[in-house]
Protein backbone atom coordinates (compact mmCIF):
# COMPACT_ATOMS: atom_id res chain seq x y z
CA UNK A 1 0.00 0.00 0.00
CA UNK A 2 1.13 3.38 -1.36
CA UNK A 3 1.44 6.53 1.73
CA UNK A 4 -0.19 9.93 0.95
CA UNK A 5 1.85 12.37 -1.13
CA UNK A 6 2.86 15.61 0.25
CA UNK A 7 2.95 18.85 -2.07
CA UNK A 8 4.25 22.42 -0.93
CA UNK A 9 2.22 25.53 -2.04
CA UNK A 10 2.24 29.24 -0.75
CA UNK A 11 -0.67 32.12 -1.04
CA UNK A 12 0.97 34.23 -3.46
CA UNK A 13 -1.09 37.38 -3.83
CA UNK A 14 -2.65 36.21 -7.03
CA UNK A 15 -4.88 33.65 -4.69
CA UNK A 16 -6.30 36.23 -2.57
CA UNK A 17 -9.34 38.44 -1.45
CA UNK A 18 -10.08 42.09 -0.36
CA UNK A 19 -9.57 40.24 2.95
CA UNK A 20 -6.06 38.94 2.13
CA UNK A 21 -6.79 35.70 2.78
CA UNK A 22 -7.02 32.64 -0.21
CA UNK A 23 -10.33 32.42 -1.93
CA UNK A 24 -12.50 29.53 -1.83
CA UNK A 25 -11.70 28.94 -5.42
CA UNK A 26 -8.28 29.14 -4.95
CA UNK A 27 -7.82 26.26 -2.45
CA UNK A 28 -9.92 24.64 -4.68
CA UNK A 29 -7.44 24.82 -7.57
CA UNK A 30 -5.39 24.60 -5.26
CA UNK A 31 -6.32 21.03 -4.86
CA UNK A 32 -7.41 19.97 -8.74
CA UNK A 33 -4.14 21.39 -9.61
CA UNK A 34 -2.73 18.82 -7.30
CA UNK A 35 -5.03 15.50 -8.05
CA UNK A 36 -3.78 16.41 -12.20
CA UNK A 37 -0.02 16.78 -11.27
CA UNK A 38 0.17 13.59 -8.72
CA UNK A 39 -2.23 11.70 -11.15
CA UNK A 40 0.81 13.01 -13.79
CA UNK A 41 3.37 11.72 -11.54
CA UNK A 42 1.96 8.48 -10.42
CA UNK A 43 1.43 7.67 -14.10
CA UNK A 44 -2.14 7.88 -14.42
CA UNK A 45 -2.32 11.28 -15.36
CA UNK A 46 -4.46 12.63 -18.67
CA UNK A 47 -1.05 12.40 -20.76
CA UNK A 48 -0.62 8.93 -20.35
CA UNK A 49 -4.67 8.16 -20.40
CA UNK A 50 -5.26 10.55 -23.71
CA UNK A 51 -3.14 8.65 -25.81
CA UNK A 52 -6.17 5.47 -25.03
CA UNK A 53 -8.72 8.46 -25.40
CA UNK A 54 -9.25 8.63 -22.09
CA UNK A 55 -9.60 11.26 -19.68
CA UNK A 56 -10.36 11.71 -16.34
CA UNK A 57 -13.78 13.80 -15.33
CA UNK A 58 -14.64 15.14 -11.89
CA UNK A 59 -17.92 14.35 -11.07
CA UNK A 60 -18.46 15.12 -7.37
CA UNK A 61 -16.46 17.09 -4.79
CA UNK A 62 -16.51 18.31 -1.29
CA UNK A 63 -14.13 20.72 0.84
CA UNK A 64 -13.97 21.55 4.19
CA UNK A 65 -12.60 24.71 5.25
CA UNK A 66 -11.92 25.83 9.26
CA UNK A 67 -10.03 29.08 7.95
CA UNK A 68 -8.53 30.47 4.73
CA UNK A 69 -4.93 31.29 4.66
CA UNK A 70 -3.88 34.72 4.56
CA UNK A 71 -1.59 35.82 2.18
CA UNK A 72 2.33 34.86 1.73
CA UNK A 73 1.34 31.46 4.04
CA UNK A 74 3.15 28.66 3.16
CA UNK A 75 1.47 25.11 3.48
CA UNK A 76 1.69 21.25 2.74
CA UNK A 77 -0.82 20.04 0.72
CA UNK A 78 -1.36 16.15 1.49
CA UNK A 79 -3.11 13.43 -1.31
CA UNK A 80 -4.48 10.06 -1.48
CA UNK A 81 -6.28 7.73 -3.58
CA UNK A 82 -8.06 5.10 -1.19
CA UNK A 83 -10.79 3.27 -3.37
CA UNK A 84 -11.53 2.52 -7.21
CA UNK A 85 -14.90 1.30 -7.62
CA UNK A 86 -15.55 0.40 -11.24
CA UNK A 87 -17.01 3.77 -12.29
CA UNK A 88 -15.36 6.12 -9.59
CA UNK A 89 -11.91 6.86 -8.27
CA UNK A 90 -11.97 8.80 -4.72
CA UNK A 91 -9.08 11.64 -4.05
CA UNK A 92 -8.91 12.65 -1.20
CA UNK A 93 -6.60 15.59 0.13
CA UNK A 94 -5.50 17.58 3.71
CA UNK A 95 -4.09 21.29 3.75
CA UNK A 96 -1.68 21.39 6.62
CA UNK A 97 -0.02 24.55 8.19
CA UNK A 98 3.30 25.39 9.54
CA UNK A 99 2.21 24.11 13.08
CA UNK A 100 0.63 21.14 11.63
CA UNK A 101 -2.74 21.46 11.91
CA UNK A 102 -4.82 20.35 9.09
CA UNK A 103 -7.27 23.49 7.75
CA UNK A 104 -8.82 21.87 5.09
CA UNK A 105 -9.77 19.00 3.89
CA UNK A 106 -11.20 17.63 0.51
CA UNK A 107 -12.88 14.60 -1.23
CA UNK A 108 -12.89 14.14 -5.13
CA UNK A 109 -14.68 11.39 -6.86
CA UNK A 110 -13.47 11.19 -10.68
CA UNK A 111 -15.11 9.09 -13.68
CA UNK A 112 -12.92 7.79 -16.46
CA UNK A 113 -14.61 8.54 -19.82
CA UNK A 114 -14.35 7.69 -23.52
CA UNK A 115 -13.41 11.31 -24.84
CA UNK A 116 -14.37 10.84 -28.27
CA UNK A 117 -17.95 9.05 -27.09
CA UNK A 118 -18.06 11.44 -24.28
CA UNK A 119 -19.19 8.43 -22.16
CA UNK A 120 -17.77 6.85 -19.34
CA UNK A 121 -16.29 3.58 -19.08
CA UNK A 122 -14.72 1.22 -16.51
CA UNK A 123 -12.21 2.06 -14.21
CA UNK A 124 -10.73 -1.79 -14.44
CA UNK A 125 -9.46 -0.85 -17.76
CA UNK A 126 -6.44 0.89 -15.58
CA UNK A 127 -6.96 -1.07 -12.98
CA UNK A 128 -2.89 -1.74 -13.10
CA UNK A 129 -1.73 1.85 -13.38
CA UNK A 130 -3.60 2.61 -10.68
CA UNK A 131 -3.71 -0.08 -8.08
CA UNK A 132 -0.04 0.27 -6.44
CA UNK A 133 -0.96 3.34 -4.88
CA UNK A 134 -4.14 2.66 -3.34
CA UNK A 135 -3.41 4.37 -0.12
CA UNK A 136 -4.75 2.78 3.48
CA UNK A 137 -6.24 5.38 4.58
CA UNK A 138 -9.61 7.25 5.67
CA UNK A 139 -11.37 10.05 3.45
CA UNK A 140 -10.45 12.92 5.89
CA UNK A 141 -14.03 13.96 5.31
CA UNK A 142 -17.69 13.00 4.79
CA UNK A 143 -17.45 12.19 0.73
CA UNK A 144 -19.63 14.50 -1.03
CA UNK A 145 -24.04 14.72 -0.81
CA UNK A 146 -26.63 14.64 -3.10
CA UNK A 147 -27.64 18.04 -4.00
CA UNK A 148 -31.20 18.75 -4.97
CA UNK A 149 -32.47 21.29 -7.42
CA UNK A 150 -32.55 25.11 -6.05
CA UNK A 151 -35.67 27.45 -6.66
CA UNK A 152 -33.51 30.70 -6.99
CA UNK A 153 -34.01 34.01 -4.96
CA UNK A 154 -31.27 35.78 -7.40
CA UNK A 155 -30.02 34.68 -10.76
CA UNK A 156 -27.02 36.32 -12.91
CA UNK A 157 -25.60 35.82 -16.38
CA UNK A 158 -22.32 34.74 -17.56
CA UNK A 159 -21.48 34.16 -20.84
CA UNK A 160 -18.27 31.64 -21.19
CA UNK A 161 -15.22 33.75 -22.46
CA UNK A 162 -11.57 33.17 -23.09
CA UNK A 163 -10.42 33.51 -19.75
CA UNK A 164 -12.61 30.62 -18.59
CA UNK A 165 -11.96 28.07 -20.73
CA UNK A 166 -9.38 24.94 -19.85
CA UNK A 167 -7.91 22.85 -22.94
CA UNK A 168 -10.78 21.20 -23.93
CA UNK A 169 -12.40 24.94 -24.39
CA UNK A 170 -14.49 23.69 -21.69
CA UNK A 171 -15.30 26.00 -18.64
CA UNK A 172 -12.78 25.60 -15.98
CA UNK A 173 -14.19 23.73 -13.12
CA UNK A 174 -13.51 25.95 -10.07
CA UNK A 175 -14.75 29.09 -12.58
CA UNK A 176 -18.39 27.19 -11.24
CA UNK A 177 -17.61 27.90 -7.77
CA UNK A 178 -15.66 31.42 -8.59
CA UNK A 179 -19.10 33.08 -10.53
CA UNK A 180 -21.53 31.25 -7.62
CA UNK A 181 -19.47 33.14 -4.80
CA UNK A 182 -19.42 36.57 -6.58
CA UNK A 183 -23.19 36.10 -6.00
CA UNK A 184 -23.26 36.02 -2.13
CA UNK A 185 -23.23 39.26 -0.30
CA UNK A 186 -20.12 40.27 0.56
CA UNK A 187 -20.42 40.29 4.57
CA UNK A 188 -20.73 36.70 3.79
CA UNK A 189 -16.85 36.73 2.75
CA UNK A 190 -15.60 39.29 5.44
CA UNK A 191 -15.22 37.36 8.16
CA UNK A 192 -12.92 33.99 7.53
CA UNK A 193 -15.76 31.94 8.50
CA UNK A 194 -15.28 27.98 8.52
CA UNK A 195 -17.37 26.35 5.92
CA UNK A 196 -18.50 22.95 3.87
CA UNK A 197 -18.53 23.20 -0.23
CA UNK A 198 -20.41 20.25 -1.85
CA UNK A 199 -20.56 20.04 -5.82
CA UNK A 200 -21.64 18.30 -8.33
CA UNK A 201 -20.61 18.65 -12.00
CA UNK A 202 -23.08 17.05 -14.56
CA UNK A 203 -22.89 18.81 -17.99
CA UNK A 204 -19.58 20.34 -19.34
CA UNK A 205 -20.33 24.53 -20.60
CA UNK A 206 -18.46 25.37 -23.51
CA UNK A 207 -17.08 28.48 -24.85
CA UNK A 208 -19.32 31.38 -25.77
CA UNK A 209 -22.66 29.83 -24.06
CA UNK A 210 -24.47 32.15 -21.70
CA UNK A 211 -24.99 30.21 -18.10
CA UNK A 212 -27.57 31.12 -15.42
CA UNK A 213 -26.13 31.19 -11.97
CA UNK A 214 -28.89 30.52 -9.61
CA UNK A 215 -28.78 31.30 -5.81
CA UNK A 216 -31.01 30.95 -2.45
CA UNK A 217 -30.02 31.15 1.07
CA UNK A 218 -31.90 29.05 3.25
CA UNK A 219 -30.92 29.90 6.80
CA UNK A 220 -27.19 28.85 7.00
CA UNK A 221 -27.03 27.23 3.42
CA UNK A 222 -25.91 28.69 0.14
CA UNK A 223 -27.22 26.92 -2.65
CA UNK A 224 -26.45 26.85 -6.12
CA UNK A 225 -27.23 26.11 -9.60
CA UNK A 226 -25.65 26.81 -13.17
CA UNK A 227 -27.92 25.94 -15.96
CA UNK A 228 -27.29 26.87 -19.71
CA UNK A 229 -29.44 28.42 -22.53
CA UNK A 230 -31.49 24.96 -23.17
CA UNK A 231 -31.92 24.15 -19.55
CA UNK A 232 -29.35 21.68 -18.96
CA UNK A 233 -28.16 21.98 -15.36
CA UNK A 234 -23.91 22.13 -15.77
CA UNK A 235 -23.66 22.59 -11.81
CA UNK A 236 -25.28 22.34 -8.74
CA UNK A 237 -23.16 23.25 -5.43
CA UNK A 238 -24.25 23.72 -1.88
CA UNK A 239 -21.95 25.83 0.74
CA UNK A 240 -22.77 25.16 4.55
CA UNK A 241 -21.58 28.36 7.01
CA UNK A 242 -20.66 26.77 9.98
CA UNK B 1 23.83 51.37 -6.25
CA UNK B 2 21.92 48.43 -6.42
CA UNK B 3 22.20 45.27 -8.54
CA UNK B 4 19.05 43.77 -10.29
CA UNK B 5 17.24 41.18 -7.99
CA UNK B 6 15.89 38.14 -9.26
CA UNK B 7 12.72 36.03 -7.94
CA UNK B 8 11.64 32.68 -9.15
CA UNK B 9 8.24 30.93 -10.48
CA UNK B 10 6.57 28.47 -11.86
CA UNK B 11 3.65 28.51 -14.63
CA UNK B 12 1.30 26.56 -12.50
CA UNK B 13 -2.04 25.29 -14.08
CA UNK B 14 -3.77 28.26 -12.34
CA UNK B 15 -2.40 30.49 -14.87
CA UNK B 16 -2.28 28.88 -18.56
CA UNK B 17 -5.69 29.14 -21.04
CA UNK B 18 -6.66 27.09 -22.92
CA UNK B 19 -3.25 26.65 -25.50
CA UNK B 20 -1.40 25.77 -22.36
CA UNK B 21 0.52 28.44 -22.00
CA UNK B 22 0.20 31.27 -19.52
CA UNK B 23 -1.98 33.70 -19.99
CA UNK B 24 -0.94 37.60 -20.48
CA UNK B 25 -2.97 38.83 -17.60
CA UNK B 26 -0.91 35.93 -15.49
CA UNK B 27 2.49 37.38 -16.49
CA UNK B 28 1.35 41.25 -15.52
CA UNK B 29 0.55 39.28 -12.43
CA UNK B 30 3.79 37.86 -11.70
CA UNK B 31 5.17 41.08 -12.63
CA UNK B 32 3.04 43.32 -10.31
CA UNK B 33 2.79 41.26 -7.96
CA UNK B 34 6.97 41.12 -7.49
CA UNK B 35 6.80 44.60 -7.81
CA UNK B 36 4.52 44.60 -4.45
CA UNK B 37 6.75 41.99 -3.32
CA UNK B 38 10.31 43.56 -3.93
CA UNK B 39 8.81 46.89 -2.28
CA UNK B 40 7.96 45.23 0.41
CA UNK B 41 11.60 43.54 1.31
CA UNK B 42 13.37 46.64 0.20
CA UNK B 43 11.47 48.77 3.15
CA UNK B 44 9.37 50.77 0.82
CA UNK B 45 6.35 48.64 0.38
CA UNK B 46 3.00 49.56 1.43
CA UNK B 47 3.14 47.82 4.59
CA UNK B 48 5.89 50.89 5.83
CA UNK B 49 3.80 53.40 3.61
CA UNK B 50 0.70 52.73 5.16
CA UNK B 51 1.54 54.21 8.51
CA UNK B 52 2.32 57.43 7.21
CA UNK B 53 -1.21 57.27 5.12
CA UNK B 54 0.81 56.69 1.36
CA UNK B 55 0.27 54.16 -0.84
CA UNK B 56 1.77 53.13 -4.56
CA UNK B 57 -0.69 53.36 -7.66
CA UNK B 58 -0.01 52.29 -10.68
CA UNK B 59 -0.01 54.62 -13.46
CA UNK B 60 0.84 53.47 -16.40
CA UNK B 61 2.51 49.77 -17.93
CA UNK B 62 4.43 48.64 -20.65
CA UNK B 63 4.96 44.42 -20.91
CA UNK B 64 6.00 43.24 -24.01
CA UNK B 65 6.24 39.06 -24.44
CA UNK B 66 8.18 37.68 -26.95
CA UNK B 67 6.22 33.95 -25.90
CA UNK B 68 3.93 33.43 -23.19
CA UNK B 69 5.82 30.67 -21.95
CA UNK B 70 3.83 26.93 -21.02
CA UNK B 71 2.22 24.88 -18.08
CA UNK B 72 4.80 24.02 -15.47
CA UNK B 73 7.75 26.17 -16.83
CA UNK B 74 10.00 28.10 -14.76
CA UNK B 75 11.48 31.11 -15.11
CA UNK B 76 13.19 34.16 -13.23
CA UNK B 77 11.90 37.64 -12.68
CA UNK B 78 14.46 40.05 -12.25
CA UNK B 79 13.15 43.55 -11.49
CA UNK B 80 15.08 46.75 -10.56
CA UNK B 81 14.43 50.43 -10.12
CA UNK B 82 16.20 52.73 -12.09
CA UNK B 83 14.14 56.35 -11.92
CA UNK B 84 12.53 57.76 -8.72
CA UNK B 85 11.05 61.80 -10.37
CA UNK B 86 9.44 63.66 -7.87
CA UNK B 87 6.26 62.05 -9.46
CA UNK B 88 7.15 58.84 -10.48
CA UNK B 89 8.93 55.50 -9.75
CA UNK B 90 10.44 53.57 -12.48
CA UNK B 91 10.50 49.89 -11.85
CA UNK B 92 11.64 47.28 -14.73
CA UNK B 93 11.54 43.61 -15.04
CA UNK B 94 12.64 40.79 -17.22
CA UNK B 95 11.41 37.42 -17.69
CA UNK B 96 14.34 35.26 -17.98
CA UNK B 97 13.74 30.93 -19.00
CA UNK B 98 16.20 28.12 -18.20
CA UNK B 99 18.07 28.70 -21.23
CA UNK B 100 18.71 31.91 -20.46
CA UNK B 101 16.70 33.87 -23.02
CA UNK B 102 14.72 36.94 -22.03
CA UNK B 103 11.16 36.33 -23.48
CA UNK B 104 9.38 39.04 -21.55
CA UNK B 105 10.17 43.04 -20.50
CA UNK B 106 8.37 45.70 -18.65
CA UNK B 107 8.51 48.92 -17.31
CA UNK B 108 5.76 50.15 -14.79
CA UNK B 109 5.24 53.90 -13.57
CA UNK B 110 4.45 54.10 -10.05
CA UNK B 111 2.66 57.19 -8.42
CA UNK B 112 2.96 58.16 -4.65
CA UNK B 113 -0.32 59.06 -2.93
CA UNK B 114 -1.78 60.01 0.38
CA UNK B 115 -4.63 57.37 0.30
CA UNK B 116 -6.72 59.53 2.22
CA UNK B 117 -7.13 62.67 -0.20
CA UNK B 118 -6.29 60.39 -2.98
CA UNK B 119 -4.02 62.60 -4.10
CA UNK B 120 -0.05 62.49 -5.93
CA UNK B 121 2.75 63.74 -3.34
CA UNK B 122 6.28 63.86 -4.11
CA UNK B 123 8.57 60.96 -3.77
CA UNK B 124 10.89 63.26 -2.55
CA UNK B 125 9.09 62.06 0.90
CA UNK B 126 10.43 58.94 0.81
CA UNK B 127 13.76 59.57 -0.84
CA UNK B 128 15.57 58.01 1.85
CA UNK B 129 14.05 54.76 1.81
CA UNK B 130 14.65 53.91 -1.86
CA UNK B 131 17.28 55.80 -3.20
CA UNK B 132 19.89 52.63 -2.07
CA UNK B 133 18.15 50.71 -4.21
CA UNK B 134 18.14 52.49 -7.16
CA UNK B 135 20.05 50.32 -10.24
CA UNK B 136 22.16 51.86 -12.88
CA UNK B 137 20.94 49.59 -15.98
CA UNK B 138 18.63 50.75 -18.40
CA UNK B 139 15.14 50.24 -18.59
CA UNK B 140 14.59 47.00 -20.45
CA UNK B 141 12.24 48.01 -23.51
CA UNK B 142 10.52 51.32 -24.43
CA UNK B 143 8.43 53.35 -21.73
CA UNK B 144 5.47 53.03 -21.90
CA UNK B 145 3.10 54.85 -24.61
CA UNK B 146 0.55 57.41 -24.64
CA UNK B 147 -2.79 56.33 -25.27
CA UNK B 148 -5.84 58.10 -27.02
CA UNK B 149 -9.61 57.85 -26.73
CA UNK B 150 -10.78 54.51 -29.04
CA UNK B 151 -13.93 54.79 -30.83
CA UNK B 152 -15.17 51.36 -30.19
CA UNK B 153 -16.93 48.60 -32.76
CA UNK B 154 -17.80 46.46 -29.58
CA UNK B 155 -18.77 46.59 -26.20
CA UNK B 156 -19.19 44.62 -23.49
CA UNK B 157 -20.27 45.20 -19.83
CA UNK B 158 -18.51 44.04 -16.55
CA UNK B 159 -19.87 44.39 -12.91
CA UNK B 160 -17.10 44.68 -10.55
CA UNK B 161 -18.23 41.50 -8.55
CA UNK B 162 -16.30 40.00 -5.13
CA UNK B 163 -13.59 38.06 -7.35
CA UNK B 164 -12.37 41.18 -8.90
CA UNK B 165 -11.52 43.78 -5.82
CA UNK B 166 -8.47 43.66 -4.23
CA UNK B 167 -7.46 44.74 -0.54
CA UNK B 168 -8.98 48.87 -1.21
CA UNK B 169 -11.57 47.40 -2.49
CA UNK B 170 -10.91 48.47 -5.86
CA UNK B 171 -10.84 46.59 -8.78
CA UNK B 172 -8.02 44.31 -9.22
CA UNK B 173 -5.14 46.18 -11.41
CA UNK B 174 -4.97 43.36 -14.14
CA UNK B 175 -8.52 42.05 -13.97
CA UNK B 176 -8.87 45.28 -16.77
CA UNK B 177 -6.76 43.57 -19.21
CA UNK B 178 -8.43 40.31 -18.40
CA UNK B 179 -11.87 41.84 -19.61
CA UNK B 180 -10.32 43.10 -22.46
CA UNK B 181 -8.82 40.38 -23.74
CA UNK B 182 -12.06 38.14 -23.29
CA UNK B 183 -12.82 40.48 -26.07
CA UNK B 184 -10.50 39.14 -28.56
CA UNK B 185 -11.39 36.68 -31.24
CA UNK B 186 -10.24 33.84 -29.85
CA UNK B 187 -8.16 33.13 -33.10
CA UNK B 188 -5.92 35.91 -32.21
CA UNK B 189 -5.02 33.50 -28.43
CA UNK B 190 -4.66 30.25 -30.58
CA UNK B 191 -1.01 31.01 -31.42
CA UNK B 192 1.32 32.18 -29.53
CA UNK B 193 2.13 35.45 -31.03
CA UNK B 194 4.95 38.00 -29.50
CA UNK B 195 3.22 41.09 -28.25
CA UNK B 196 3.44 44.79 -26.36
CA UNK B 197 0.73 45.74 -24.12
CA UNK B 198 0.83 49.33 -23.05
CA UNK B 199 -1.82 50.10 -20.65
CA UNK B 200 -3.28 53.74 -18.77
CA UNK B 201 -4.83 53.53 -15.52
CA UNK B 202 -6.86 56.69 -14.64
CA UNK B 203 -9.45 56.15 -12.45
CA UNK B 204 -9.99 53.24 -9.81
CA UNK B 205 -13.16 51.56 -10.32
CA UNK B 206 -15.24 49.64 -7.04
CA UNK B 207 -17.11 47.02 -5.75
CA UNK B 208 -20.94 46.89 -7.61
CA UNK B 209 -19.86 49.52 -10.24
CA UNK B 210 -20.96 48.26 -13.63
CA UNK B 211 -18.16 48.71 -16.53
CA UNK B 212 -18.12 49.10 -20.04
CA UNK B 213 -15.12 47.65 -21.92
CA UNK B 214 -14.64 48.96 -25.52
CA UNK B 215 -12.65 47.24 -28.01
CA UNK B 216 -11.54 47.82 -31.52
CA UNK B 217 -9.00 46.55 -33.75
CA UNK B 218 -7.00 49.24 -36.57
CA UNK B 219 -4.39 47.11 -38.24
CA UNK B 220 -2.70 44.74 -36.29
CA UNK B 221 -3.60 47.22 -32.86
CA UNK B 222 -6.12 45.86 -30.14
CA UNK B 223 -7.11 49.15 -28.86
CA UNK B 224 -9.07 49.21 -25.84
CA UNK B 225 -11.09 51.80 -23.02
CA UNK B 226 -13.10 50.84 -19.82
CA UNK B 227 -15.34 53.15 -18.61
CA UNK B 228 -17.53 53.51 -15.47
CA UNK B 229 -21.27 54.60 -15.44
CA UNK B 230 -20.85 58.20 -15.50
CA UNK B 231 -18.72 58.07 -18.62
CA UNK B 232 -15.03 58.67 -16.71
CA UNK B 233 -12.79 56.44 -18.07
CA UNK B 234 -11.20 53.79 -15.75
CA UNK B 235 -8.09 52.50 -17.93
CA UNK B 236 -7.21 52.62 -22.30
CA UNK B 237 -4.98 50.04 -23.08
CA UNK B 238 -3.33 48.52 -26.51
CA UNK B 239 -2.51 45.48 -27.51
CA UNK B 240 0.59 45.32 -30.55
CA UNK B 241 0.38 42.06 -32.45
CA UNK B 242 4.22 41.78 -33.63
Amino acid sequence: MAEKTVYHYSVDPQFVDFTLNATVSSIGDFILNTAGTDAQHKGFGVDVLSKANRSWVLSRMAIEIDRRPSQYEEFDLRTWVNENSRVISTRNFELVDKSGNIFSRAVTQWCLIDFVKRVPVSLTEIESLCTPFLCDAPSPCALPRKISSVEADTVSEHKVVYSDIDFNCHMNTMRYITRMIDMLPIDLLRENKPLRLDVHFMHECRLGQTLKVGYAQRNNISMFEVTSEDGTVACRATIEWK
